[in-house]
This record gives structure tokens, sequence and C-alpha cells, in this order.
């Protein structure tokens, strides 16, 4: 059944800029989120609605635009330009680190956050501006297509689905959260109206979709506590996932194919790899740490065993996570000063965003670390088994939203348990091939017959119920 | 009716040493805890079991003693004698900073707790090995009087219980948290077998007492999540109190009277008094900046207000806890650089541990400042009031247990907002005669009805009650 969607995302598919030769170019945007959705795309009328990112895309913010993905699907755009002190604050301040930090458990409470009045203004005149201005643009499109559905995603938007409501009583309204959802107390943190209000914008839609039962019921818990809604029967668990045939794809690709030659080049007999944003939530300084105290354990492995880390740069113009990223960078320095010899570096930290290169990493691994503090989904564990070509060993947080569909696979961890993680990675180490092969084995089946299509579908069935039965 | 109990606490109601004349002195143990039980004793044949603190403490631990407090009714003293290095671990690492910040949701989880195996070692050499000397302690008790009910105390001693339960199958056990109860998710921080076995251990007793319905209710939650027990019918809700006719007694006594001269000599028009323990939970560096801010949007109101923060130095060997005295004091003086002038200090910082000058502050204040970020109940909010002689309204952190009760006479505070707590004490300086006689009668009234008898009259009915109905 081909759809009328309206997906609504801060960031958009595709984003626009002028080449040398004054010629409009499109870069196709990246992000797990906007790949999963652009199998909407081949299926349903789409229009997608996002922030106008650079000069470009604001000049194109007046007109609804007809486009298409590279070698995809045509599909309708609609950018919102907003006022560059307000997207500042609503990117920068409210929706980062503020509610990323507080979905994740990372402020030092003792210390911060300390709310003041710039945060007051920055909720007012930022997020809750920004969420405005996406919200007009639901209801003009929605003025335009009145059956449209309209898919809102994730927390940049927390507050537009109450102002859509308010005008459209009758409107099918979808929300996903692709981060985890914390217990109530967490949300303590936010003063009542704000911490109100963003309850109330969520509970605003028909359907609400979490990756986990986890996040979910602690959101039904959460809107009960702080509104004393009961919000289970609308929301739903839809974990995301990858497309197996585009890493199918990709693993064969010249560029992997490039950049796995180097790698296999440099490796030693054994090779731990971590694919991570710089984000403190990804807990890489604690994976150091645990890489050093497993060759602390274990030296018969030095020489033999390293740990590559590819780390994509993040949010760096937040000062939490330009901290973060010097606080990584000088953990790696010690464990090598500590280890290094001649020939052999423990720890090969890479800072750049070079997608092929994590898929070259990927068929290259003996051991995946995945030790997130928190994680709504976090797909590199989905998608490395996929092309991994060396019977690899996850190793994989308990408080990754992945955990509770591949948990019987992975050796589990818990993040804060630095020699645990230590212990983990020996056994990894140490596992003998035929159990390697069976987990592996068992992870990709897994994957591949609940690909991303899969997770499309869930939601779009949750629509088709759901919304019926509950539609105010 | 008389009972027969055991009350197992870390710190017990007396210390002894010896005076210069080598003649046995004991000094009487403070806070809250030990006050309100000492009610118990008049009433009821307790053996009181603690941990031996000084050398004396320890030479006496291997006989029960008959002794009783200062002026007091006599009972049992059994002293416990922990290894230093275990009781160390036990107290400085896992006790504090450990539980006691995973309570009060004080870790800064990117960066901090790292659980190392010297943390492991801390759990099970420490922690647990002082839990197993308690319970044998308790065990050779009850061999003596196999009818007394056994009533631990807080977080020191989560595991205890069980082990006296799994030798002792039809005692009666009641355990009282004296702490904030976190939502599930905050016990992650910990490893599955200790956040496992401190709910166990906490659930082998017929009651769980909390000082709030919402500790109540997280620890329902957090029993039902980590061990799929339902607990609900075992807990109880009993706000701990104060003693009126001690404040009332202590109102006028020579050294609060003494130390109410000095207040009311350099006092100016206004007054706002904290008095906490340096405790980062007690959040005294942004309770600085609001003053801040209330000075900076109020200049009319410069050198005719000023902050009297009385703290108690605590818990000083453990690093977090250094560094928070470190920063509260670098904030202080940052407020005072900005806005002193000639014979008029912003905040007067005084910390030592002076009782007879709290009150005599309690007695002084317009306004009292209680902006914990998490508290487990907050015995000063319920102090103060009762001897205060200015009509001062209290501004209340709506994290604390005490917001349960006193809620609707204060003026309600979230702790991480300086902004709304500077506009708190702008309100309360504000406020009219009437309505500030108003809130602070009808808050003695509550304090007065719901003193600490009171308290502990609601715990031994749940003995008689709850402990008959769910007994093994």
């Amino acid at each position: 059944m081909r759809r009328k969607l309206i997906v609504v995302s801060n960031r958009g598919p595709v984003s626009f800029s002028r080449n040398d030769g004054g010629e409009r170019v499109a870069k196709r945007g990246g992000g797990g989120l906007v790949t999963a959705l652009r199998g909407l795309l081949a299926l349903h009328d789409v229009t997608w609605i996002a922030s106008a990112i650079s000069d470009e895309d604001r000049a194109l913010a007046e007109d609804t635009l007809d486009e298409s993905t590279r070698d995809g699907p045509p599909f309708r755009l609609r950018f919102v330009a907003h006022e560059e002190q307000a997207y500042d604050w609503f990117y920068n301040v409210v929706s980062n680190p503020m509610l990323w930090f507080i979905q994740h458990h990372l402020w030092e409470l003792a210390y911060a956050p300390v709310i003041d009045r710039s945060f007051h203004t920055a909720w007012d005149d930022g997020y809750a501006a920004v969420n405005a201005e996406f919200a007009s643009a639901v209801l003009e499109e929605l003025d335009r297509e009145p059956d449209a559905a309209v898919f809102f995603h994730d927390y940049h938007l927390y507050l537009a689905p109450r102002l859509v409501r308010e005008q459209r009583p009758d409107a099918t309204l979808a929300h996903f959260v692709h981060i985890p959802w914390p217990q109530p107390d967490a949300w303590q943190v936010l003063p009542e109206r704000m911490r109100v209000a963003l309850h109330d914008g969520l509970l605003a839609n028909d359907v609400i979709g979490f990756h986990s039962d986890r996040w979910r019921r602690n959101f039904v818990h959460s809107a009960r506590e702080l509104l004393g809604e009961e919000a289970d029967a609308r929301t739903i668990t839809a974990a995301i996932s990858v497309d197996p045939t585009e890493f199918d794809e990709l693993a064969s690709s010249p560029a992997v194919l490039a950049a796995e030659r180097e790698i296999a080049a440099r490796r030693p007999e054994k090779l731990i790899v971590r694919v991570d944003r710089t984000d403190p939530s990804k807990n890489i300084v604690r994976g150091f740490r645990a890489f050093e105290l497993y060759l602390a354990a274990h030296p018969e492995m030095r020489r033999r065993v390293s740990m590559l880390a590819l780390l994509d740069p993040s949010r760096q113009h937040i000062p939490e996570y330009a901290e973060y990223l010097g606080a990584l960078q000088r953990e790696a320095r010690r464990v090598n000063d500590r280890f290094q010899e001649d020939g052999w570096t423990p720890i090969d930290l890479q800072i750049e965003d070079d997608f092929p290169r994590s898929v070259a990493a990927y068929k290259q691994f003996d051991v995946l670390l995945v030790n997130a503090i928190f994680d709504g989904m976090n797909l590199v564990a989905k998608e490395a088994p996929l092309v991994n070509e060396r019977n690899g060993v996850v190793v994989l947080s308990e408080n990754a939203g992945a955990h509770a569909e591949l948990g019987e696979w992975v050796v589990s961890v818990n993040p804060f348990d630095v020699e645990g993680q230590a212990e983990a990675i020996h056994r990894a180490l140490q596992m003998g091939e035929d159990e390697r092969a069976q987990r592996l084995s068992a992870t990709c089946a897994h994957v591949r017959s609940n690909d991303v299509h899969a997770w499309i579908e869930r939601q779009l069935a949750a629509l088709d119920g759901l919304a019926a039965t509950t539609r105010r």
C-alpha cells in the first residue's frame, strides 16, 4: 500500500552547496536515521521536512523541492530555515548537550548542568522556537495533503507534535525516539515546566516508538509519573536495523578493499576494533583502560594484538565533546606510552570520518568492542558482523539497545567495569573457532531477518492499528 | 509494649576513649539517626550493634556492654571490631563514595566510576566482609535473645540481612534506608553480581522502610526489575523526624544563646541561612551561584542581606569530598569578590561542626535555603522552623524527602535551576508577614504532630503487622 507520509527530522537526507562553477551540488546526508529512512522513499509518497543546514539549503527553504537521493527514488523535500542564534541554542545548548546528556546519564550532577537564565532563554527562544517552525511547516504540508501521516524523529522535536495536534486534532502523528529513554528521576534535571512540556509534546502523538522495550517501558513510567498519563497502548518497540544488501555491496567496493589492504598490512595476529563517534556516551576512555588491563594481565599477547579505534569527531562546538576528545586522546597516549615497543603500537587511534575504512575494519576484527555507557541501539554492533570474515566476537554493553536482540551471541559487559571488559576481551580472544563461527552466524541471521525494512514495516503497521483506535 | 530489639548500624550511639588520666570517657555520637533512635532506648530493651571506631571501642569489642547514653536510659552495646583495611574499603570506597553517589545521582558517568580490580576487592574483602562480621554479631545476639527483632540501618548494611536470614529463617528482620532509593537504571553503575546482591540482601528483611513514598516506590520498581520480586507488601514509608522538645530546650540553652548573640550582632537586615555537611549532594556550589544571581538582579538589596553558610566538613578522606570542599570555597570567594563592600560580606562561610551555632542560625533566618540535589529526608528543613523567631521562609528542593511533607508551606525549587533559586530567594524575602507566619506555623504544627516518636511507632507497628503475615 502506497502511503502519503511527512517525515520530519532535524537533519535531512540531502544538503546543497554551490561548486566552483556555480552549480548546485547535492551531498547525501549520512547517519543511521537517514540511511534507514531511505527505504521509505521507494515505496511511499514522502515529503521530508528538515532543517536548512547550508546557505544553499536556506535559499531553497521558501519552496518544497522535488528531489531525490543520488541513485534513489524521488521524494519532496522542504527545508525549514532557522534564525542562526535560535538554531545554535536549539542544537548546541538544548538538544546537545542537555537532552542527550540527560537521556544518556552523562551529567556530573554535583556541578553540572547549571540551569541559568541563558538556558531558560535557549529553551524558549531556541528549542521551543525551532520546534514551532517545524510545526508550522508540518501544518502547511498537511494543508496540501490532509491525509498524510506525520512521522517525527528524535529528541530535537519533542515539542512540535503538540503544536501540530492543537491545530489538527484528527491528524495521524507518530514519533520515533532514537536514543535511550531514562527513568523519571533523570528528568528532574530540567525544571518542571520543561520536563512536563517535552513529555506532553510526545504524548500528542498517536504512536511513539523506541528501539527497545527497556526504553519504551521507561517512557511509559515517565509519562505516568510526570503527567499521570497511561501511554502504554500508544507506544511500540521497533528496533532499527541495517540494510544487509548495502553492506554486502560495500564489502567488495573498491574503497573498502583499498582500506582493507592497508589495515591487513599493518595488523598483528589479533585485532580489536571499535568504531564510534567521539561521544562521551560511547565510553571510549574506559575502553582504552580495559585494553590496558588486558595487556597488563596477558604479557604474552603484547605485539600480538592491537586495538584499532576509528573515531568520527562529533559535536566539537560543544565544550563537553571537545573535552571528551581530549580525554580519550590522553588515555590512548598513556596506554601506548606504557606498552609501546618498536614496530607495535597497542592503540591505533584514527580520528576522522571514513566510512569505507570502518567497513574494512568490520571485515578484519577478531573482537569488536562496543562498551557504550548507554546507547539507544548501536548500529555498529549490527553492521560489523554482517561483513566480518574472521569469525569475530562482539563484546557488547548491557546498556546498548542492541543487547536486547543480540545478548545471546555476544560477550556481555558492564560499561563501568573495566576489569570485566578486560576479562571479556580475553574470553573473546581465547574462544574456539567453532563457537565463534556459531555466534557470528546466529548474529548475522538475526540481523538479516530483522533488517531495516522490518523496522519500517513495524511502524507502518502500528500506524494502521493503533492510530485508528486511539485517535482523538 | 516493651520489646526486645537488636539495632544494627555502622555508627553507634557512643564511642569511647581514654582521657589524660587514663579513665574511659564516652563521647555521644551525633547524627540524625542516632538522635532519632535514642527514643527507642527508653521504651524497649535494646541491644545496639555498631562498628568499633576508636581504639578503646575495639578493646571493648569482645564483650557486650551495659551502657547508657549520657543522661539517657540504659541499653546493651556491642562493638564489632573490623580489620582496618577492610573497614577502609567498606566505608571509604564502597559505602562512600560508591553507594552514596549512586543513590544521590552524583557520578559523572562519562569518566567515573571506573570499576577496576581494586573496586572488586573493596567489595569482596571490604563491604561484604564487614557485612559478614555484622551478621555474625547479630547471630550471636539472636542466640542470646531468639525472639528479638533485628533492625538494620542504612546503606552500609545491605548484605547483612541475607546472611542472618540464611541462618535464622524465622527471625524478624527490618531495615531502614535513610537515603534516596534511585530508579533501577541508576544501579547499572554496579556490575550485575553487586547490584543483585544488595537488592537480594535487602529483600531478606520482613520490612524495608524509606523516608518517602517516592523512594519506597523506586525500591519496589528496582526489586522487580533486578530480581523479579514483588516487594510492595513488605515496604513502608515512615518519615524520620525530630524531637521537638529537644529543640525547645536547645533554643534557650546558654550555648545557643551565646552563638545567637554573635550572629545577631553581625547580621544585616535579612539573613539567608544554610546548614549542611559539605556533601556534593547538598548542592552548596549552586546555592552560592543562586545567591549571586539574586544580588545581581537586586542591587537594592546589597548590604541589606547576607548568606550565612554553616558547613560541617564531611568525609574528607574521600577525594570527591575534598574536591567538593575546595569547589564550594572557591565559589563563595568568587561571589564575595564580585560584590564585597566595606563592612559587608555577601557569603559568611563557616566550615566547622558547631551544633549550637546551627540552632542559633535556625532562630535567626529570614530564608532557609535547602536546595539538595537529592536528599533522603533533610532534617534541617524540619529542625530550623521549630525554633525560628522571624517568621522565616523555607526554600526547599523538590528532591528532598522532606518536600513530600512540607511542600505546601515552602517555596519549592528545582536544585539545578539556579535562576529559579534566585527567584525563590526574592519571593521569600518579599513575602508579607502574615503569609510567612502562616507557612511557618503550619510547618511547625506538622513537625510537632509527626515527630520522631511517630516515626518509630510506624516502624514498630509495621513489624507487628507485616512481619507476621510475610514471615518465611
